[in-house]
C-alpha cells in the first residue's frame, strides 16, 4: 500500500520522540520534541506533529502509528483500554484509525487494563507497546522502571498480567516533600549508599517501608552515614522495596529480569539486580518503535 | 523550694502550649500560640515564652520544665539525646536547667536515641515526656500518631525501645505531590473507604506499599471508586500499613494499645484499630503535662 514506511510517534505526557522506519523496522531518521501533551494547547496536536515530522517530506503519505499517552483522557484520541492477556496481534485489532483533515492516516495504539486475582485494576499506556517490541521466548519478567514503574509478566511475546509499582513519583515527592528534605538538597553519587538503602529496602520482603523510610532521618541525625548520602539511601530503599514486591507479585519466572527504559534508570536498575543477585538483562534501546512496527505489520498498515 | 506550683511548656516545630499546674499535677490555667519554634526569630525564645506566661504574675517565681522540639538543634537549648530503657526517673536525671537573665528558672527534658536489634537508630523528642504521663500497668505498646507516628513498648513505666512510623509526612507528600493529587484535591469523609484502604494495607505484613499506592489511580481511573474516596482511601492505606509494621515490631503485647494523640487523629486510629479487630483506647489527653509533672517531682523541682 506505500512504500514499506512507518512513521513512529511515541508521545508522552511530558516529552514527543518520533522515527521514520524503513521496511524491515531500520530506523532512518528520528526527531525529539519538548511537546509533552501537557503542553499542547487547545487541541492542536496535529500543528505540533507536522512541525516535527515535517521534514520527511518524501513520506508526507506513509501511515503513521502512535503510543503512549496520547490515547489517554489528556491526549489527542482516548481510547478504551484492552484486557489481558494481549500481544502484538490483540494490539492491532484494536487499533484506533484516523484520517486527519490534512489527510495523514494515524493509527493510535491503546493501553491495557487487567484486574489481578483480588480483582484489582492496574493500567498502562505505552508500555504494551514497548514490551511488544521485546518478545522474549518463553515467560519472562520485564521491568520498565521509572515515576510509575511496570512489572509485566510476559509469556510467547503476550502480556500475561502486569504490576505497578509508584516508585520515581514516591521518590520525588518524599525527597522534597518530607523531613528528608533538609538532607537530601544536597546529594552525592554513593554506591555503597545506595546498597545499604537496596538492602535495608529488599529485607522482610520490602515490608516496614514507613520506619524505613523515617531510619534515613534518624541515621543522619545521629550521624551514622552523612547527610548528603540521604538522596541515594532512599533511591536504593524505593528500588529495594520495588524489587521485593516484584518477588512476590512473580516469584520464579525463567530466565533473567528484562529492563527497558532510559540509559540511566537502566543502569541504576541493572546494578540494583545484581547487588542483590538477581540475575537481569537491559534490552535494546528504542523498544517502543519495535513494537510499533510489528502491530503495524499485524494489522497490515506496512 | 516554692508553692509546689509548676509552669509546664510543650513547645513543638509549629505550636506552643503552656500550663500553671498546682502541686498534684492538676491543671489551673492554660495557653496556647502560634509560636512554633520555626516562627521564633533570632533566638528570640525567652520574650515568647514571657509574653505566654506573663498573665500568671503571682507564679513570677515558679520552676518551668519544657519538653518537645525546643531541645533541638533548631530550639531553645540543644541537649543530648538520652538511651533506651528510659523513663521518669532517667529522664529527671538527665534534665538541662538554666537560670534566664531575667531570673527565670527552666529544666528542659531531653528525648530519646536508641537502636534496633539491627543496630538501626530511631529518635523522639517530646513524646518521651508524654509516655511519662501515661505509665501504664505492665507491657504496653503505646501509639503517638502523627507526621512521624511512634510506636512505643512500655514496661513498667519506662521505655524499651520504639519505632517511628513516617505515616503523616508520606500522607501529606504523596497526596499532594504524585499522581494521586489528580483525585485528593475535592475529598470527602468515607469511613468504608478509608476501612478498604485499611484492609490493604494491612495485608501481606504491610507489604505491597509501592504498588498499593498506584491501585489508588487505577481504582479511580477505572471507576472502582469515586475520585474525591481517594484520600481518605490513602489514609487507611498508610495507616494499615503503620499499623501491620507495628505488628511486626512487637506482636503480642499484653493490653489493648494506647493511643496518645489529639481529639481528631486519636479518633482515626480508635477507629482502624476496631476495624481490624485489635483492641486498643485512647488516653486521657494532656500526656504531656501529665509526664512533666512526674518528671519534675522525680527530680525534686518541686
Amino acid at each position: 500500500m506505500t512504500d514499506g514506511r512507518l512513521i513512529g510517534v511515541d508521545w508522552g505526557t511530558s516529552s514527543f520522540r518520533a522515527v521514520l522506519m524503513d521496511g524491515v523496522g531500520a530506523i532512518l531518521a528520528r526527531v525529539e520534541r519538548p511537546a509533552g501533551l501537557l503542553s499542547v494547547r487547545d487541541g492542536a496536536f496535529e500543528p505540533v506533529l507536522v512541525e516535527a515530522i515535517g521534514a520527511w517530506e518524501s513520506c508526507g503519505r506513509c501511515p503513521i502509528i502512535a503510543s503512549g499517552m496520547v490515547t489517554s483522557r489528556t491526549g489527542w484520541v482516548e481510547t478504551a483500554y484492552l484486557g489481558c492477556p494481549a500481544g502484538p496481534d490483540e494490539l492491532a485489532g484494536a487499533l484506533r484509525r484516523i484520517e486527519t483533515p490534512a489527510g495523514r492516516r494515524i493509527a493510535f495504539i491503546t493501553g491495557l487494563a487487567c484486574r489481578n486475582a483480588a480483582g484489582e485494576p492496574d493500567v498502562m499506556r505505552g508500555e504494551e507497546t514497548q514490551v511488544a517490541g521485546l518478545m522474549p521466548a518463553g515467560e519472562r519478567l520485564v521491568v520498565l522502571p521509572g515515576t510509575h514503574s511496570k512489572w509485566v509478566h510476559v509469556a510467547d511475546g503476550r502480556i500475561l498480567r502486569f504490576r505497578t509499582a509508584m516508585t520515581g513519583d514516591v521518590f520525588a515527592a518524599v525527597k522534597d516533600h518530607t523531613v528528608l528534605r533538609l538532607t537530601t538538597a544536597v546529594a552525592r553519587t554513593a554506591p555503597e549508599a545506595f546498597a545499604q538503602g537496596l538492602a535495608s529496602g529488599a529485607r522482610d520482603a520490602g515490608a516496614g517501608l514507613l520506619g524505613k523510610l523515617f531510619r534515613l532521618r534518624a541515621g543522619s541525625l545521629m550521624g551514622d552515614f552523612p547527610a548528603e548520602e540521604t538522596a541515594e539511601r532512599l533511591s536504593g530503599l524505593l528500588i529495594g522495596t520495588e524489587i521485593a514486591e516484584a518477588r512476590a507479585f512473580a516469584p520464579g519466572l525463567g530466565g533473567p529480569v528484562v529492563i527497558v527504559g532510559g540509559e540511566e534508570l537502566a543502569a541504576r536498575y541493572q546494578a540494583a539486580f545484581d547487588r542483590l543477585g538477581i540475575a537481569a538483562e537491559t534490552a535494546p534501546a528504542d523498544a517502543a518503535f519495535a513494537g510499533q512496527f510489528r502491530i503495524a505489520r499485524s494489522a497490515g498498515l506496512i
